[in-house]
């Protein structure tokens, strides 16, 4: 991970992640045509604020992780770039879901 | 289930459904064409996330689980796609009503 | 009361409840055209939710229950449809009046 | 009172109230026409809910009870007809104050 | 006062308030046509309410009482007429700042 | 101050300023035209409310004071003349910053 | 830093933050013109306020501090003139991330 990437610390809720990159070509290795490609919801974490502050002044646990598999809203979110890198920030309570690990 | 969908964890209060498949033909045996086709507001709950995160960090309990007949609102849900197969996630609050199983 | 209506259970503080048919001819005797039959308000409550979830987990007790005589709204509540019968479900906050029963 | 009425108990903190009737003709004897008739806003109360439910699940007390001549809002309010006679449900926020008593 | 104003109680954190009469002369003694006199928005609290409820059922302790000198918004407020005089009600938090009394 | 001024009493977290005057000319000494003048966002505060009302009844502590020079948002606040002087209504909140006294 | 500056107290949350001077060169030394000239998102921190205010009266802790390196949200925010230097205020909240410092 870039060093950069490393110091950046979403404040809040907030959480950065990659897409994943967009099929390219069909499975019988057709070229897609940008247009047509399907819009990617799928992404990884990058890194994770501190949480919403409680009443207390304390900090709500996060529910996904640095590393985890999300499902992304097709709408929202926030496109940040980082050293000509594209991620994007999405608050904790907009992400659709997450893929557990195998175990 | 697929190994896909075991792992699909819906964040917070969402639920995963997979809608009844809707009736093609009149009981006479007649095709019904797509257009007249009735909206099907039957699912089947596939995966149920933690639920609303309280104050004090703990969950509330889901009022549905995984395999539960559930009828849906007319409009809202958005639609996932997980393997090729399309499955709806509500948030718990949205779904209107479940059906308790026989005792 | 039918099988399929007994195993309906509304999700949080949602409410059930069947029309009371409209009149249907003057007092008269005479036959009132659809247009002009009055919406109707009253209505039997069939089946009602757990009530709303309280922060502790809890649900508040509803004010209505199965077999009350209501004084719905005019506008809002959802259709639905069990067993080719037509209900509707209101939101417990939404219901107007009940009929108290006589005592 | 009607014995409808009497059954009649109106949900959370609704109202039921019935309007003064309008000045028909002006002091000195002569007929108001309809259109030129003013917007009566003083009612008598004739049903009261409970209260708007409270977090430990009891009912706040209402300010207002049968009998009390209140002071309506121009706008807002639903129509309610009972026995053919016409009656209106008002939230108590929305009463905008009440005649107290002689003593 | 009159006798039904003394009677009058406004609901919840309501306050009943008679307007300043604008100025009908310029200080040179010339009259100032109805259009030009400025909207007077002094008044003097002639009736306040109980205050907003609070979660326990007490209400909170009104911040301006009967024969204070207010301060008006220039929008708002619900006209009210009492035996043929004109009043108007606010609530207490759209109310600008009063005047205190000499000391 | 005016004795007008000082029985002027904000209600809750309101908060009285006074702008300072627009510059008129420039530096190097030329009328400024009216319409060129910039808006001035600086102001003395010169009354302030009890502050917002907490559940428990008592009133949060006011963040400025009178004599305090404020800064202004562009847009908001309410006007108020007191003796045939230009004074503004804001609301604590709105108030962007304040200058500390030197020390 | 100005002393001007150094007596700038933003109001509860509020933050100000002096932009990174935008690239006015490619990397191969060629003039942008100003339209193409991205955006700055990048900001210094310069004063904070001193949190939201809490409901026992105290203020939250602020998040970021004097000196930080912030991500700014595309839109918002609230230019401020401080001796003729150009500043924009924020609210915590919306500040979208921070650069930790090397340690």
């Amino acid at each position: 991970m870039a060093a950069a990437l490393r110091r950046f610390k979403p404040l809040f809720d907030r959480i950065l992640v990659e897409r994943f990159t967009p099929e390219l070509k069909t499975k019988g290795g057709l070229l897609i045509p940008e247009k047509a490609q399907a819009k990617v919801l799928d992404a990884t974490v990058v890194a994770v604020g501190s949480g919403l502050r409680k009443e207390d002044g304390t900090f709500t646990a996060m529910t996904v992780g640095v590393g985890d598999r999300v499902l992304l809203p097709e709408y929202g979110g926030t496109k940040v770039e980082i050293e000509d890198k594209e991620f994007h920030l999405f608050r904790e309570g907009d992400i659709l879901a997450k893929w557990e690990q195998d175990s």
